[in-house]
């Protein structure tokens, strides 16, 4: 906390999460009203744990993990239970290769400023509620079709270098950045990591932090 | 939840932790007064990280594995900050070896039943707040000494074949279980993992389950 910096109050809160994670999935149903009852907007970055957990941080995938894999898959489950969510995706199915989406959130992040949280709210619905394999361009840009979205701007987008490039750019900021798991929200400089930490996250808006 | 059985609403939490988790400790200083709320009774366990995370995960230890190191280090200072406790022990310094201590708790657990939890509690005060090293048989008896244990029974408990054994056959129990992670409450059979799954657990203790 800086006392006495203007733009503080209302700076953004930067919401981290991977299209392949439930529990990302989870935040992004909270992350706008919590961070409107505290009178902030919210930043979306898409990451990539194939990245940050595989390659950076050396572990196998979560599913993938003994103990850890059936734990997080049965904590998911009962995430939605009490939440009331009714979702086609299994969670312990093989996951989608979350690239093609990651791509279009940032090439609309970057060329429709605005509508990057809107994309991704409605790609993360088509894959948890409907069940909607979105690992190719095609099925990316068809997903995003059913919102409303232009099929034929989000499959450009998907398939232009720039948005590999604005992908690789992002996930590597948010390895610098000390992000490594989805959901991670941060405040102020200050990182909350797992939906479990949105509470946490809500007292450190509340009281400025300790 | 098995309506019908008389012995269900009284039975105990299974409550594991490891002597060198931090979020271990700070579990151990609520997980009493939870089950105190809704009449039950706690079963402590001692489980060894080193085992579960290492060898049957094949990951990293945690303070080791890049990014997640840090962030669980600035997490458990925060924890630490919000509930007030002063510690002495540094989260990220070298971790001691939780042996001694886990052998004489599962000797006092086995010789002394319901002195258990009073030793383990001692032994993780000594270690986080004190900030003493218990990682040889003598450390953990002269710590278990300083809370009116006797130091010498402490510490044949450590040495005896017995204690190596009981915690042996303890650890690979609790793997069976599924347990891979400190804390870990389980309620009637429903794993809560992390210190910020206890209000999640106490909402199931409230509900009777979703």
């Amino acid at each position: 906390m800086t006392p006495g910096n203007p733009l503080q109050p209302t700076a953004a809160i930067e919401f981290y999460f991977d299209f392949i994670s439930p529990f990302g999935y989870f935040a992004s149903l909270r992350v706008e009203q919590l961070a409107a009852r505290h009178g902030r907007t919210v930043d979306w970055y898409a990451i990539r744990l194939g990245v940050s957990v595989v390659k950076i941080m050396g572990l196998k995938p979560l599913l993938e993990t003994p103990l850890k894999g059936a734990y997080l898959v049965r904590e998911a489950g009962r995430y939605a239970r009490l939440h009331g969510l009714v979702l086609k995706r299994p969670f312990d199915a093989p996951q989608m290769d979350p690239r093609a989406c990651a791509r279009a959130f940032y090439w609309f992040k970057t060329h429709r400023p605005g509508s990057e949280a809107r994309l991704a709210g409605a790609l993360l619905h088509a894959h948890w509620v409907d069940g909607l394999e979105l690992g190719t361009p095609q099925a990316a840009a068809q997903g995003a079709g059913r919102a409303g979205f232009s099929a034929e701007e989000v499959l450009a987008a998907i398939e232009s270098e720039e948005s590999q490039a604005l992908l690789r750019a992002a996930v590597e900021a948010a390895v610098a950045r000390g992000i490594f798991g989805s959901p991670t929200v941060v405040i102020d400089g200050e990182p909350f990591w797992g939906v479990q930490s949105l509470e946490l996250a809500e007292r450190w808006l509340e009281t400025g932090g300790w």
